[in-house]
């Protein structure tokens, strides 16, 4: 255990530092955890690439990045029980304040006071959690015994795909469309297998994140560059469900004509405005129904990955030292080679 | 009771014309009637003033326009029963064909064999119903014993809404907004209110729509030329439901911040492709869920009016005997005065 | 305003008293009220006719009665805003705790730390509010400027139905059975007849009872004792939804052939163990869902009252002031003549 | 291929025969099948044991048993397509007629014309499908290439399961108890396990039955003789869905303190009337489902079993062939040794 605190730092566009940061004790009712690996989400990628997400979000003041993590308790605060030291957790970014009208609708997602790890949303910016020392909650740490650090790390992105699927309803013997293919894809894949689909088919530009849609259980994959959703688009269409994850019109548009009457689309890419086939999709009564961050699904996810019951190892594709961060960030954003890039923070 | 059987035929834009049909007896399960109220619809003056609906539906062969009627039944098919000569019925135009996989699964909306009558969808065209004689299936018709004949012609709008009603669940309590107060978004703000809806609110750019909208229910009406709608975005939203009945994208667009995270968005208007703001829409998980036509709502309607559950009448603007069809046609377009023209079709 | 506080308190089965209680001044976030009216609910009269509920819940201490009440605001602590003095309110009973894991789930009428008015289920009791100067949370009152104080004070009940109603999903165009008119019977009339059934049918042993039903809205009614639900039970039975509210098995058994296959009945009445036809409500695939009590539903059925959708007047069938409860309390228990009794805290 | 055509033939309680029954030829759109493997089920158990199931349903005809059955084609029927001489298949039971009000409404287990196999319901009974040579629709055969003859034969039980699943809703993630291990109670772990139950408990009285229900991936099992789920009651219960396949009553009310409020139970076992805790489930507001059949669900279970995504092996504990059918009846009956007995129509 290191008495450094290094932090990866995002200043600006391009400008990501490693940079100390105090280390805290933990207050009643949390934790203080050693951060043991760090998933590059691509919120992450938009803060380093872009300086923010949009015209709306953008990077004020130094904000640590990351918010999909795991680590290994090193001291419990007062009161905490059901943790132990040295117990390896997943930590959850998801912090609602528990009294506002959304906590008390069973909506925590929606929180009015929500405290997202690495959100530069509200200012101040909400600090993010790639650090080598972190205080939080006992209640957002979700037991990771017997997977990697890497594996526990995957927590947060799964847990936005399983709520995804409570998004979609019942998905048992329904045919699924996955369009887009990167982690958000992939995992939506695999929780769509867990959650009973029938036939999973998945679109993409690229078939090295086709490749991985296939290694974790698509039944076809499609490269779209090459080819297109004719075979099923009979009879109004074939598939019951889509999880749209590329975020792009086109990939939406394009899947239209293949799914069935009262499909659902459940939208978890974001790219900003779309113009869509509207009139088509409401003569085939279809819904397109948003999917936003998630919460109970958080240690739903973990528990799944304990049980043995959702595989995401293979989405792994990199892992690299603390000190190497910038390359990771690099390398995170290649997609004909990374799918999920991860940081060491105990390197 | 006449011995013609005048009927409203299209043959291009701008070219209707009254013309003579053969009159038809009743086979076997079907009733003879003479038509009594005939309501125009949208798509009636999409057929008259563009001689289709966007490029993909033109008329290509003389095509009897309408599918919003009444009539009295005149004779009985063979093995008909539960209805009899004399009798006030509205027609529903929603003809499935009861065998096909969509009707078997209790979607007979989509039927992939749907004669639904005034439409130059298929071709040739399905052949509508504004003419003074009609056979139709038994099954079409819904008993309107003490309704006008054009309450009963109102019918079929009103199962359009209906059917949208149950696209959004449960209203009990809900706060509705109603986007476009025409014929579908007037009659939405009677069907909402009759569902449970605590708050009803309706935008439009009229004041004389607006003017009915209040008058069948709404709370408050906005005329979004002068106002708009900040007074129910606080919190992240006022309304848990939206019927959007303008197809128009920038009415659906400002509506977005006045929705309830985990609202619901039923389109009704239809408007070709629209560019949304896909992404506020999905950090709010919005549904935006489409309504198309109606089967069982049909009775359902009628059976309400007569009840005295819900009131059509002030919705009806103006009446014009079959001689007049033209002008009826004319002033139907009119927004500043008419809500919905009918024609008579004994006079 | 009386600057005594006289309350109605059971000590005993046959054993109710009216005492004094001290008068107390409200804290911040909470409001004075002065009585106005009472309404005698079924739980009352258990504890009134056998000293509690079942064998579970019995009287162990002295207790204030009471939960369906209204009043006049006579001071408002500290911070309340959207209230004021002299406003009449009808006063919810439901006080969900806030902050256990059902109130964050959305479910606060299953809170672990209910304070629901005038229950003996926990110890000690939670006393109730039949008492003529009440201190509330402001998040209680519900404004019924424009009601009768009696009306107001029927929000309770209301609310019941209305939460019955969300447990049935959406209705319109239903057709409904409702076993049981008491007052709880009576009102999932209205509720039903507000969101949107189409055919209300309503069974009981009392003409008394089911001359009301006719009142408020039941398209039909049938007495047990003389007729049956035969003429409903062909194809597999004509009901989508039963509301049982008589909580005597028998009633139930007796609709089980008049429900369609998939119908919903939701459990109101409170009757203990009942023996029930469980194969043939298997083999229909019958769904039978418990309502208990409600929360937003309260301000949603006073407020349907105060726009006029909703009219509670006829069920108020004997107002007593506050000196005569005793009366009150026998009447109430009479069901050849008595629908509501209220009693007037003022008088 | 034999030419011989032996059936199993119930005349009365025990008196069970092979008989000669008469080679079909497929008509139009049927297939001619060899049959494989036919699995004993509860209700042909019943027929076996007692003539009958209950009093209504009695043996008043000589009726071949059998619904869970597997076969390989010998000769496809004019205009037939997607099967081939030679192909295993399973065949399913379920012959809705495609017409009445229920199958047009989505509802085709609920035909009011069903002629499932092997039913003595309606008279003429509808003969069963435990015979050499059978003639089905094309329809009701689903591709089982890949499988053994006896996991296609398992494919009627797991479609009830699975259907039992639709009646849940959504599983992912959530706590699910199973009460009775029979062959629908170990069926029903694998399809709560497939469609993303985190928590699975079973109990029984059998701990024959409850091994298995391990071996295929309950994580915990309660031997109710010994036991009880006094662990899962805390704060007012633990699971969220309860798959009753017992049809005892006290299986389920031993449940209801386990069940968290608002609870789904969805009843499986047919145990004729049950005398049930009614009012401690309505005050948790549970919904008490029937689940009764299926249809679309077997070809999903057996696309499910194709795709390795369940394993129906462990479960089928005894083969016996056709001439000993009667040891394999005998047998079928005793739970401390039998899960699934079935026959091998080909030895």
């Amino acid at each position: 255990m290191t008495t450094a605190n290094t932090a990866i730092v995002i200043h600006a566009a391009r400008d990501l530092r490693l940079e100390d940061r105090p280390i805290e004790a933990p207050g009643p009712g949390q934790v203080a955890i050693a951060m043991e690996a760090g998933g590059i989400c691509g919120s992450d990628l938009h803060y380093y690439q872009h300086g923010g997400i949009g015209t709306a979000i953008r990077v004020k003041e130094p904000m640590v990045l990351g918010h999909e993590v795991s680590g290994r308790i090193t001291a419990l605060g007062e009161g905490v029980t059901g943790l132990s030291e040295g117990q390896l957790v997943a930590v959850s970014p998801s912090r609602p304040c528990g009294a506002c009208k959304f906590c008390l609708a069973g909506q925590p997602n929606h929180c009015l006071n929500m405290r997202f790890y690495g959100s530069a949303m509200p200012f101040p910016h909400i600090q993010g959690a790639f650090r080598q020392h972190l205080v939080a909650e006992a209640s957002q740490c979700a037991d990771a015994t017997g997977l990697t650090p890497g594996e526990a790390a995957m927590g947060e992105p799964l847990a936005v795909c399983l709520h995804a699927m409570r998004q979609a309803g019942d998905l048992v013997g329904k045919s699924v469309l996955v369009t887009g293919c990167g982690p958000i894809g992939t995992l939506s894949i695999l929780a769509a297998r867990r959650a009973g689909a029938d036939l999973v088919v998945a679109t993409d530009l690229s078939d090295f994140t086709l490749g991985l849609a296939k290694t974790v259980g698509a039944d076809e994959v499609i490269n779209m560059t090459q080819e297109n959703l004719d075979a099923y688009t009979a009879d109004k269409g074939a598939f019951d469900v889509l999880f749209e994850c590329s975020g792009a019109a086109p990939a939406l548009a394009a899947a239209i004509p293949a799914m069935k009457p009262c499909g659902k689309i459940v939208q978890l890419g974001l790219g900003g405005d779309m113009t869509l086939p509207t009139q088509a999709m409401t003569a085939k009564e279809l819904s397109h129904i948003g999917s936003f961050r998630f919460h109970p699904e958080f240690h739903t996810g973990v528990s799944l990955m304990q049980k043995g019951l959702i595989d995401v190892k293979p989405l792994i594709t990199q892992t690299y030292p603390l000190a190497e961060a910038l390359t990771a960030f690099e390398v995170a954003g290649d997609r004909s080679r990374a799918m999920k890039a991860q940081i060491d923070f105990t390197a």
